[in-house]
């Protein structure tokens, strides 16, 4: 068998992870295994095994692309605008359109992954706990900015800016999903422009 | 053996169901099998299987107490109040002391229920479901009277302050528990109230 080159290598593990992402994004990370990823894919676990090594190291790779998966949908296109208000807004609107384009087939990715391991102990749970808390930071830097420019009120905590934002995004993610009622994303992005102190009124949607 | 009494025989399903509640709000109505609950209350396979018939039925009739365990604490405390801007702030606060307490050892119920079903078809999925609907529509019905009252701007939609509470106590609760940050749930608390457009700095909290 000729030796594979370390392109093929690194696009065949690409493929896969992106593969795992979606699986895991229905299934959570803890319904990935090595031999559904395997049988999905076409390929022998040994390969699988080959490439990512153990269950949990797979788990880390896959939550830490699809970490980069929603950083390439809803922090990169917002990253040129201005910190503040402006980037908060920008943020919002690509937040809910990655649910609305259903770029993780299973809803918020982190959302699944922080009710699977909220409980438990190790790498996974640290690892999300610790994207969580990154997201958090950023939109608090940002609410920061905004209320020093004066967009935001001066009683304001940033901080709880930062959280509201986030739990209306996970928590409207996963009502909109079970009731399935088509006009709840909107509705949340509403929200999410009135928690940032924008006129709700003046936001597309 | 002396034919058990139908109070012992409800006492016994009750038991069970407490205890099934206590291990699916941390492993998912998924994580719930007859075998794992019989070695936890030390019954029979067979026994239980008599109480409660196959898996499914297992799973509605305990996501069916879980609710009934919400409402005591959550909406019961709050029934007496009148309808409106203070029943509101009434539940507002009981939810938020029900995650506080632990009342579900895994956080909140429904949203884990939400996450696993949100992608399947069937009883369960339409369970959870129809629980989250009428969630809704009682907030739904208390925002509306609040805006009749003039407690709530005329330019709100009351089912997005509904849709906003719920989305914010259950991404609020997900992000809490992850992050283990001791302050979440107050903030929660006080972008609750903002919605409903109580002024925060007079809530408690």
């Amino acid at each position: 068998m000729p030796r594979r080159s370390a392109t093929d290598v690194a696009d065949s593990r690409h493929l896969a992870v992106q593969a795992a992402i979606d699986i895991a994004s229905v299934e959570g990370l803890e319904g990935l295994t090595i031999g559904r990823l395997a049988t999905d894919l076409g390929m022998s676990k040994s390969g699988l095994i080959g490439r990512f090594g153990d269950k949990e190291t797979l788990q880390r790779a896959v939550l830490r692309a699809a970490i980069d998966r929603f950083s390439k949908h809803v922090w990169e296109p917002s990253s040129t605008t201005p910190p503040g208000r402006a980037q908060l807004t920008a943020i919002v609107d690509a937040w809910i359109d990655h649910l609305r384009d259903g770029v993780f087939p299973g809803g918020c990715f982190v959302t699944t992954a922080s009710v699977e391991y909220d409980a438990r102990d190790g790498a996974l749970h640290d690892d999300v706990a610790e994207a969580v808390r990154r997201w958090l930071a950023i939109l608090e830097h940002n609410a920061r900015i905004a209320q020093s420019a004066g967009d935001l009120p001066a009683d304001r905590d940033p901080a709880d800016v930062a959280l509201e934002l986030h739990s209306l995004a996970s928590g409207g993610s996963v009502a909109a999903r079970i009731t399935g009622d088509p006009t709840a994303l909107e509705r949340i992005r509403r929200a999410m422009h009135r928690a940032t102190g924008a006129d709700p009124s003046t936001q597309n949607g």
